[in-house]
């Protein structure tokens, strides 16, 4: 079997870069290693930037998104009960974000691939990939029973962190940065009108809380724990009891609260691997980074890495110009190093470190800093346009002429 | 022997502090441990904030600065050989710095002190205070071979890092944050033109290096050394070929060289004692906050102290209202903290740490961080901003009514 570009994973990602590919002609297939319904399991992000919400509609897989999603010209941050809120629109000039669960994203995108008829094999296993130096490449997997190879062009690696892809890429010629926080995050989803209609991040004495929203009647939290908590050590009601501690009183006091429809705990991970390209094999998404979710950049990044390789596979099928191969990584690299930077430092500002040593100092220091520094980008209109501006998004690179 | 303000310490802070009082008619007497020539002797920073120069103005001691000193409307950063100019004046709606060395300051106080008759007791040794919680404290000294006393209303501790005053604060009422980094700073002063007319601060594969003035004749020179190096280890020689490697290129061709007039190595260290006050003792300037010297806070800090105290004391003099005090610690703090945080964050952003890991994580994370925050604050408008307004100084804060 053969095709022109073999995208590796079915989450919004590869899904997105087969979608925009197909609009140009160009065929592709997507092997994806579990069913589509354990995909849409998966419960993530719900804030995308303007460029993800243009790149969708490019698409053509926004009409939903516009229909339901909500935009949203603001956030909050919450020191304690001191409220600040962020007019991205404003300080942006114009900019927003929309508020669409990254499980309704996914869904829209995969009926379009259905629509369209394109080829995605589920539950495929074994999955390797082939001769990715070469002008040749192939991908292998297992496929109800059957071995399959795929011949290509090109391997799109969306598999995310612990796929196939990054590992296929020797270590001798690849660099890992990694930095875990020593805390994570206990999320719960449930089917009650949001505690605030924009979302709130609360840095208090108790720890991170954030309140945020999948739609008017959905709405996710999440707290700060340790990591060595267990889902099962939080109940519904230990859960509800905490997070009214950590939001601002006013907010806390009126919220609806109700059973959960999901609760897990994520541990926090700054992660990078460069370069993000192997001869033929681009990595994409979570396959070459990770954030911790502070500042909601982790599908954002994906998205952004999906439109430099959109660009870059355009050029080459369409002016037969594949000089601009070699740009994939250095371009995407930039703005993924500006949403890690960004995550980890909304991540220092609005936590808690507790007793862990923290930049080369005792907690204590660094704690004062980070007080201080969210107090300074909070207080002034240059500090507030820095959060507001990285927030809705740095913008798209184009690939040089 | 009696006064109403005893200020300990002859360097800036304490001169111009007692300059400004005795302006609102305010007794005070300066104690000091070392002789005049060995205060004028220290070589320290040399750019002026927007705020301390209005207050030298206040305090009548402005008119050799304004004649001789010079504005600067901006500030340049180099990252290897890519130069970033900091428009100030253009960010911040017009304001500017001012380069005039710590020294002609120094001068320029001791100078005024003379000529108001004002009582200053140099090579005062066994200085300790005493009853600093109660209304009638007093400092007592070795003075010429007699034991002093000195009554007061209210001691200002102005003597430094190590000075006696904040160790007069018990430890059981104090906090120490201290943050201290993994290299020095050697610099060098000599009279030759500076290599350019406003100052250059790099970041380079070689480490630190920034390119300073005190005149159109006088330069001041900084590089990144490890800790263990000594001052007798760099050579004249070997200094400038390490310097002209860490400038820009095209200004390292043409920048003029000659024997230095001193030569030292700093360690680099952030520290704060909180409260800046106990009782009726007031902690001002370095007793109570050291800054690395990336981007040139310390004295501009050590003023804002003076500006504060100087507004407590008057309205406690003039309006018999004790009530303002308690302000004072609260007050310089928080612009204390945002000094020490631009200087750790200047610091961390502009140096190599080798391998040391800092922020809970490998240097090479860290490393790629800086590079990223770099990039952002450089390359956009709100980045820039952020740099001017916290380099021209953030706001002084009035005491509330």
């Amino acid at each position: 079997m053969k095709t022109q570009v073999a995208i590796i994973g079915a989450g919004p990602s590869g899904l997105l870069l087969g979608q925009l590919l197909a609009k140009q002609g160009i065929e592709n297939v997507i092997i994806e290693r579990v069913s589509g319904e354990y995909v849409l399991g998966r419960i993530r992000a719900g804030v995308l930037e303007q460029g993800m919400v243009d790149l969708l509609r490019e698409a053509d897989v926004a009409e939903r998104m516009d229909r339901e999603g909500e935009v949203h010209t603001g956030v909050e941050l919450a020191i304690n009960d001191k409220r600040i809120r962020i007019a991205l629109d404003e300080l942006t000039g114009g900019d927003t974000v929309m508020v669409y669960g990254q499980t309704e994203v996914t869904r829209d995108l995969m009926q379009a691939r259905q629509d369209s008829g394109l080829t995605t094999y589920y539950e495929a296993s074994d999955v390797e990939l082939h001769d990715v130096k070469t002008d040749s490449p192939y991908v292998t997997f297992q496929y109800q029973g059957e071995q399959v190879r795929l011949d290509c062009d090109f391997i799109a690696g969306c598999d995310g962190f612990h796929g196939v892809s990054r590992k296929t890429i020797p270590d001798t010629v690849k660099t890992e940065y990694e930095r875990v926080y020593p805390f994570g995050w206990l999320g719960l989803l449930s089917d009650t009108k949001p505690a605030h209609e924009e979302l709130i991040y609360c840095k208090t004495d108790r720890g991170f809380a954030l309140a945020s929203m999948r739609s008017q009647t959905r709405s996710r939290y999440y707290i700060q724990v340790p990591l060595t908590d267990k889902v099962e050590d939080w109940s519904d009601e230990a859960f509800w009891t905490e997070l009214k501690l950590r939001l601002p009183k006013d907010v806390a006091d009126k919220m609806e609260t109700g059973p959960s429809i999901e609760k897990s705990i994520a541990p926090l991970r700054s992660f990078v691997c460069e370069p993000m390209q192997y001869g033929n094999l681009f990595l994409v998404g979570d396959a070459a980074h990770i954030v911790p979710p502070t500042g909601a950049k982790g599908l954002n990044l994906a998205a952004s890495d999906v439109s430099t390789l959109y660009k870059v596979l355009t050029r080459v099928y369409q002016d037969n110009d594949r000089s601009c191969i070699d740009q994939y990584s250095a371009i995407c690299l930039r703005r993924v190093w500006h949403g890690e930077r960004f995550s980890w430092w909304m991540t220092n500002m609005m936590h808690d470190f507790g007793d862990v040593a923290v930049n080369g100092t005792d907690n204590e220091t660094f704690s004062k800093f980070m007080t201080s520094e969210l107090d300074y980008f909070t207080s002034t209109e240059e500090g507030r346009r820095v959060i507001a501006k990285q927030y809705v998004g740095l913008p798209y690179e184009d690939l040089k002429d």
